[in-house]
């Protein structure tokens, strides 16, 4: 890391903590580069978060956040529970920044630039991270040395969560692994399910709603055949980038294809600001849009574009529509884009008839080729589950695996109770993590009941870890 | 891999296959060399030896031997309780080679050369080879689909044992880790006690014998004072290389230091050929030549002498004592020298009061320098500890971890039973990993119970694991 790149990093550091929602202290620790291996010995800075309010020492537990694909400060945010349940607990709350993601770039600007740089940025890693700096902290914090730890996460973070009790259950007592698809990998998960569940979620309001948008690719293709209908939709959606190539076409119906997920996903009961500011219930507010599939193509792309705005611009001070920029910035794609060609091979299928997508089959082989053009590196879609173990988890212990039946990523969740302390809470009406997010007077009891379970099960892990701990020091 | 090397590997594969004691097809597959990053793709070949004498197929189990530092032919020598009770199991036996030993080299000769080669010899990386290997096997081997896999390990080998069953639940049912120990690394277990152990066997025997050596370093030190002695010594001796400085000596006291060590570790009961020919319970025979610590410097070095001819000649037929060269050659110092100096960090202390050594203590700081001036790493020796738990594995499941008490190694072994399904199976007439030698008649009465309970875990494992397998297949 040069200096330029650290004075960037305090530069962004200071200008996301003025906006903060809970309180927090920014620490930096220093990591290997490499933990499973000695061709070089480079470090870099991690960042974690820690808020102390409810801490009180006398090996209290350690609440600790598995940062996922961003930026920390998106997911210390969201993840009011591990703030609300705190004080009961007297817990200690780290949120700890995922390699790659953040400030916490190994080797700065050029991260990404090339495999002998970005090829350290694997789930092995970041765990191993995390195991580290948990090391760490019980001793070097007073009163830390005997607390147990619990982890938490939340969609990949989830799957961090959960594989971090799998693989260090001597660094981490229990896991709290929300909408976490840890099955969500070749020849596991049916990968036509994650499309069927998204478009069961706008199905629930309407089925004209769930027929407009399953016509709009066609319609697009359509309108867009020509000049002349490209700059006609680059107005009537008011585009920021004017439409002029089949690969801008391409572009939108990507971007498209997010905003349906992206609304399944954040498909909260109360507005909120995740991936997107939204209303409550923003797919039932789309679909108010969208009531008339027997319309000719541009109209029908009209309407459309009426429940868009929604999700666009729901604050109404988007200037324009901007297809090509992705959910939150502080999502960054490039790590996940690098992470998704090679470890994080997950396959989706869409046939626009159990869905409402425009049609693509799964080619790993295409994909392959892109992957290593684009990061120089070739994608081992088996890599996660010889490491992890797929289906087969019998042998672990203490991790609740939450979904939201709303969450599309459910598809690719553990949806059974694997064991007595491996288990599966099911929240009907929750989206994404939901259960993770701070309560809300708009709640459905069935993610009050979740969070209750979770809370449950959090004290039953520490418990048997203290009795254990007094055991060996009588 | 240069089409040189792979001469040399097809010379060296049918060199050793010539004296094979048991049967074995040898194989091999390519590895990749990093499991746990994308900074390159280069890949080795990993050589693996089968016998098929007892398959029938049928989801029949695979009992695989976790190699370890050594030619993987040394192994299959030398764990015939393997090959004894497949029979009874209709196992598929499969020995692999542990990556950067024998001819699984993943750089050639450059292998050892510089830590851009060098640095993916970690234990952590092996264990990612057999993972891979053994879900190839199950995908390629008609009738192992199912297989339940049983690895077994002794030594480093058991750690690896113990630690895969830690690491992959999902692949391995269950371990039978023999001396393997776990515990010897840094602030876990005392450093001293492994010394103590060592001395113990041989005060079995006799306070005198125990009193000889305590009393032969300073008689060293004493005698090669000056260049006459060294001469004289060196006459007496028969050494193959004369001692000419101080250099020499202290690979002389080194060379004893590991004669006496290796032989509490091979103190079987029967005449056996592991890390020398040696006669049945070897150190009784040694210590019957040194019987009068009273002497004179020269005098007592003669009565040592006749003790170490046990050692160094049993067979007759060694023309000089080599003491530049360490125990069976199959066994490769090379890549230990280089994983003690990384992850395997062993703290060893000696105060020749409570063992009878030379004292000498453990300089973690001197060491590393040590380690970076020879193969341009710093140890890490924390980090076995980090990855794998040290005592914390109560979280773990189906291993069992057998000790003999005449064995150094059992100091830093598991030596109590951790859960019900992590047990400890201890043989108080036992030498390094006597359980895994084929039966014998000689055998004593502890080893037979050991294999008897050994062989009930493994039924147990087994049967359950089938279970699992056919309720999820209704």
């Amino acid at each position: 890391m040069d200096l330029q790149d650290f004075v960037k990093l305090f530069i962004l550091v200071n200008l996301l903590t003025v906006c903060k929602a809970y309180n927090y202290t920014t620490y930096f620790y220093q990591q290997k580069v490499d933990h499973f291996g000695f061709t070089m010995e480079d470090t870099f800075i991690q960042r974690y978060l820690v808020n102390d309010e409810s801490w009180e020492g006398n090996n209290g537990p350690i609440f600790l956040y598995a940062g996922n694909e961003g930026d920390i400060t998106l997911f210390i945010d969201n993840t009011g529970f591990m703030f609300d349940i705190a004080p009961e607990f007297k817990a200690l709350i780290i949120f700890a920044e995922h390699r790659y993601y953040g400030v916490s770039l190994p080797y700065g600007s050029k991260s990404f630039s090339e495999p002998k740089y970005s090829g350290y940025l694997t789930s092995e890693q970041a765990l191993a991270d995390y195991a580290e700096l948990i090391a760490y902290l019980k001793d070097n914090i007073p009163g830390a040395e005997l607390s147990p730890v619990i982890v938490f996460g939340g969609s990949y973070g989830g799957m961090l969560a959960a594989w971090f009790r799998m693989k260090y259950p001597h660094i981490v007592q229990g896991a709290i692994a929300a909408s976490a698809p840890i099955l969500q990998f070749t020849d596991i998960t049916p990968y036509e399910d994650f499309a069927k569940v998204v478009t069961a979620d706008f199905a629930k309001e309407s089925a004209e709603c769930v027929e407009v948008i399953r016509k709009s690719w066609s319609a697009i293709n359509e309108v867009t055949a020509d000049d002349a209908g490209k700059t006609w939709l680059s107005d009537t959606w008011n585009l920021c980038d004017p439409l002029v190539s089949e690969g801008n076409v391409t572009d939108l119906k990507y971007y498209l294809m997010n905003v349906w997920t992206n609304l399944a996903m954040v498909d909260y009961p109360y507005p909120a600001d995740f991936l997107a500011p939204l209303p409550a219930y923003p797919i039932k507010v789309v679909c108010s849009h969208l009531t008339d599939s027997r319309k000719d193509p541009k109209p029908l792309l009209e309407e459309l574009f009426d429940g868009l705005t929604v999700y666009f611009n729901f604050t109404g001070k988007t200037e324009c529509l901007n297809y090509k920029q992705q959910a939150d910035e502080r999502l960054n794609d490039q790590g996940w884009d690098f992470q998704a060609c090679t470890e994080m091979v997950m396959p989706f299928t869409y046939d626009g008839v159990n869905d409402f997508f425009e049609p693509s089959t799964w080619d790993l082989e295409a994909y392959s080729e892109q992957c290593k053009a684009k990061w120089g590196v070739t994608p081992r879609p088996r890599m996660a589950q010889l490491i992890y173990g797929g289906m087969e988890i019998e042998a672990s212990s203490n991790i609740v695996f939450s979904n939201g039946l709303l969450d599309p990523w459910s598809s690719g969740g553990v949806m059974w109770n694997v064991s007595e302390t491996v288990v599966s809470v099911i929240i009907p009406e929750g989206a994404h993590h939901l259960d993770l997010r701070s309560s809300h007077p708009d709640d459905p009891q069935s993610v009050i009941d979740a969070r209750l379970e979770e809370k449950h099960h959090i004290k039953k892990w520490i418990d048997s870890y203290m009795e254990l701990v007094s055991e060996d020091m009588i």
